[in-house]
């Protein structure tokens, strides 16, 4: 993955990570979907004898395709990685293509989950200040392909949009 | 439901809340699961003539029966409510029988959800005082029976109690 203009190179964990959850967001619009991925990616898996990291679970946010309101793609992430010890969430970093809602911001805490790297914050701002205080590593990429998918999306279905969100549509 | 000694009885709405989400926790105990239970309950429907409270969905963790770190009591019975409207949640009580963790707590801020019942928290201690400090409101029963269930639970299955809140059995 080329690092846009002005920010550093992603380690390959960080493009693998954000690689992933882009992929799922575009999954997800292309099935007429909120276009939000995530994936949970543990640096150095016990029993990988080649030391790569390795994605756990991802996934995307599926309220159109399941009309579930709680399948984001943060937690579907977490529901794919499946049941997990305590130990592992704790050296994992999940990805997300935009800043964590309040519920996904919580599910992070809940795991104790001690980084966090976030697509973009320019369509939404969730509870990065909450993680933050609460000893959460959070990094901000401002991926222009994570910007750009998302905008899109919120033009075109804000009424999808801001429902995930238990808004409604500003007038 | 009669109130136990020492406590104001239960409204109808908060008798019928309580005892939704307790019969939910009974029945995933029934199943070998933990025993947490919940229910989202609108107090008057539109369209729903007698004036009656309605619950929306109800539900019990599911990480044994369902291997999901993401189905807890509260999440599930958003689930089971199905898309709602923001306006429906912002109407709504949320009962669980436990003090939520932080992705349930995030989850009631994600849909400003106003008020939240919990059957006790004597077991453990959730999110409730920054749930408090977004302006919910946050009301605790001391119930004895979901104290008791709760209880058993963690006595005979500490491993998967301890796990559901992404932490180890303390030695
Ligand atoms: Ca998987
Ligand atoms: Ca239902
Ligand atoms: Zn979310
Ligand atoms: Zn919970």
């Amino acid at each position: 993955m080329v690092a846009p203009a002005g920010r550093s190179p992603l380690s390959p964990q960080d493009a693998l990570g954000l690689r992933t959850a882009l992929a799922a967001a575009r999954k997800s619009y292309a099935e007429g979907g909120v276009p939000i991925g995530a994936a949970l990616v543990l640096p150095h898996p016990p029993g990988e004898p080649s030391g790569e990291p390795v994605v756990l679970g991802q996934g995307h946010n599926s309220r159109v395709q399941l009309a579930s309101p709680i399948l984001h793609g943060e937690t579907t992430a977490l529901l794919d990685a499946g049941r997990l010890k305590a130990e592992a969430y704790r050296q994992a970093t999940m990805y997300t293509t935009l800043s964590p809602c309040a519920m996904c911001s919580g599910a992070i805490l809940l795991y104790k989950i001690p980084r966090l790297v976030i697509g973009e914050h320019r369509n939404f701002v969730g509870e990065e200040e909450l993680l933050r205080s609460r000893g959460v590593e959070v990094v901000v990429l401002d991926d222009p392909a994570c910007v750009e998918l998302m905008k899109r999306f919120i033009k075109e279905k804000p009424e999808e949009w801001y429902e995930d969100i238990g808004e409604t549509v500003p007038v």
